[in-house]
């Protein structure tokens, strides 16, 4: 009897796991088969290469960070700078409960495949773009309230915290330290976002 | 006639161009020994694995990049601020020269080796270690010859300022595009380092 064809989820969800522990490059296609036990030709029903399958892993990343990220950033709080604080310090507990690994995999799948594959950067810089411009809702909503006043654009200041929170994350991760983290609080909520 | 053996540091400059321009996990041995033309034993009498030669590589650019770094940090300088600016601005001139491509070996190697190899994450550790040192000296300096006000501790500050670079870098990567270099700048050297 033939096995049921595996869910293109459940390969998606193993390939989150598998890419976010150890990276695009370094887990091959069939590592993710033997780890969901399916059959070479389910993979290849629903993917046709690697890439493709990498773009759908990416996208459930994505899925799920922004909606983690509505958890923090509501649209009508009265509190919105602390918000923003809450949702990176959320974010500050999971990376220290995992050891100081894995990191954002926007960054690493950015390492890895933007100068190499033109879709997988397009789709990379779209993403940037989304994640950018939901902070920059959250900025906007807390100096229309004044709890901050710093007068630059908020696109460009939002631009701004999130290339100082993934380099943090990334010398975090090397350092095995949360000192660029708490540098990066400590200077983004007392110094820019003011 | 057995061929010359190749030297070590030949192999080890070959390594830095084809890992800086796509990945430690995507080039094998055997691409660098194509493209130097060496023996597989000439690898092997300097390196016992490719982890090994990874580090000789990163130790390389890294070498390098102080030299390039110390052009524009100098003890004796009357305006480190500025020079700490314009070492940046060298460095977003040479990226934007590469096409918005390759980004920061010590953040490249971050992502794929720090949570797999023990050995290179200490390595990196001690690198961002050593280029925030060097840069905190200067903004010491700027500090004592009043070009910079702000009294947080220099070496947390270069830690701050380092992540903003490293993310900006990694962004403007995905996003082919300035605006996080140029986000970075104007915030870094009008609302941080003042």
């Amino acid at each position: 009897m033939p096995r049921p064809q595996l869910h293109r989820e459940t390969l998606v969800e193993q390939g989150l796991k598998l890419f976010y522990a150890r990276g695009f490059n370094a887990v091959g296609i069939n590592e993710i088969l033997e780890a969901t036990g399916a059959p070479k030709g389910s993979f290849y029903h629903h993917f046709e290469t690697k890439g493709e399958f990498g773009l759908a892993v990416l996208q459930l990343y994505y899925d799920l960070h922004m909606e983690f990220m509505r958890r923090y950033l509501k649209p009508e709080s009265m509190t919105p700078k602390q918000d923003i604080e809450a949702y990176f310090q959320a974010i500050i507990r999971k990376f220290k409960r995992n050891g100081f690994t894995q990191g954002c995999m926007l960054g690493n799948f950015t390492v890895e495949l933007a100068d190499a594959d033109p879709v997988s950067r397009e789709r990379l810089d779209a993403m940037f773009e989304g994640w950018a411009a939901a902070l920059a809702e959250g900025i906007a909503r807390a100096r229309q309230l004044g709890e901050i006043r710093n007068r630059t654009d908020a696109l460009k200041l939002s631009i701004f915290v999130l290339s100082g929170w993934e380099g943090a994350l990334l010398i975090a991760r090397a350092r095995r330290s949360a000192a660029p983290l708490d540098a990066f609080l400590t200077t983004i909520f007392n110094q820019v976002l003011v």
